[in-house]
């Protein structure tokens, strides 16, 4: 599948690398590859810069949002939550037509310090902004509920945890479970539509809670039944 | 230990018979004993009228709310949480004071319809709302992130579950920490002050959305790290 993945983070490395590992075409997608890659310190989360990751990923593209997303039946946004509307838009509605749009990203709030809250919540949420400003793309809101090396590679936790779909297009779902399923996930739970992403995003604030309890991100939330 | 339950309805029932059942001297707490138990009809959420439980917990008394907590060491919060505030205001807080105050509630606003919102979240919560109003309580919110019947016998899943404490009060967070043991509950994790109740209350949307989903209650969240 020729994937597009939005995002230099830690997340979008991760799953564009973990694409590209299981025969996925990928390309990640960024505002100006040019000044992206010519930037050679870590970001604020302490990533690699993406000249290195490159370096280390030939297979993998890097182009503008609108160019990863043209020739892309897949579309991953593991953009920064406050900067995806944004960054979806400079891809264009068009290129998002009829599309998977698979949305991993959470709308955190930093500006009052830590730990953040969040930009929307409990009766709307970013998946769901998405899906409304772009009504053709098919959303799926999945994998924001635990860390990207988690997301990518879950057989690294001692035990299976459960990951969460939530979109309005059954078919969009099927595809991205099967890709979460190539991941190693092997409890998928469809919530139903893209109004239950509310519920998922704000697992955020006890996710947050837990790290810090916990001193770590390696956990994963699993619902026993 | 003496407890006083406050709630009459599905959550007050089942915490104040487990209490009972593990040798705790347990009151139940109520506006109106009189009104309550004249009562003769199932509750909205199909709990049986107070009048019929109590003939099959002859050991466990109904009293006003200030009497019930009068003699109590620990006070357990089961009442609607659109209610708390006002029910522990009728405790008055002589009554609480030095107690350790096992919050159970959710601050869910149906008013809306289904599913509900939450009344508070985000940057304050219920949990904190009732540390604010009565300082000299120590308050532990715990419990809320599962349906009643689990809280009070999780071992009917068949895989533990995590529950989660959060409060200021050490100690009391270790005598809760006893009595969630005492219940069956093997994984406790202390996320920290009751600010971290803000997540914990956070799970309601998802929590929501899983029973609608699954199509049942009789599930719990894990923590696997």
């Amino acid at each position: 599948m020729k994937a597009a993945v939005f995002g230099t983070g830690r997340v979008g490395q991760t799953i564009a690398a973990r694409l590209a590992e299981l025969g996925h075409t990928v390309t990640i997608g960024t505002r100006d590859p040019e000044t992206t890659l010519s930037r050679t310190a870590a970001d604020a989360m302490g990533t690699p810069p993406l000249a290195a990751w490159a370096a280390d990923n030939p297979g993998i593209e890097v182009a503008r949002f609108a160019d990863a997303a043209a020739g892309a039946e897949l579309i991953v946004n593991a953009t920064n939550g406050s900067a995806s509307l944004d960054a979806l838009a400079q891809a264009g509605a068009e290129n998002l037509d009829g599309k998977v749009l698979l949305d991993i990203a959470n709308p955190l709030d930093f500006s009052n310090g830590m730990p953040p809250t969040l930009l929307v919540k409990d009766t709307d949420s970013l998946g769901e902004q998405i899906q409304r400003a772009f009504p053709t793309a098919r959303v799926v809101k999945a994998l924001n509920t635990l860390t990207a090396e988690l997301q990518a590679y879950p057989a690294r936790l001692p035990e299976s945890g459960t990951v969460f779909v939530s979109g309005n297009d059954p078919a969009a779902k099927t595809t991205v479970t099967e890709i979460l399923k190539d991941f190693g996930h092997q409890d998928v739970i469809d919530l139903g539509d893209i109004t239950t992403a509310r519920g998922t995003e704000m697992l955020m604030p006890v996710w947050l809670r837990l790290y810090s309890a916990l001193g770590t991100p390696a956990f994963n939330f699993k619902i026993v039944r």
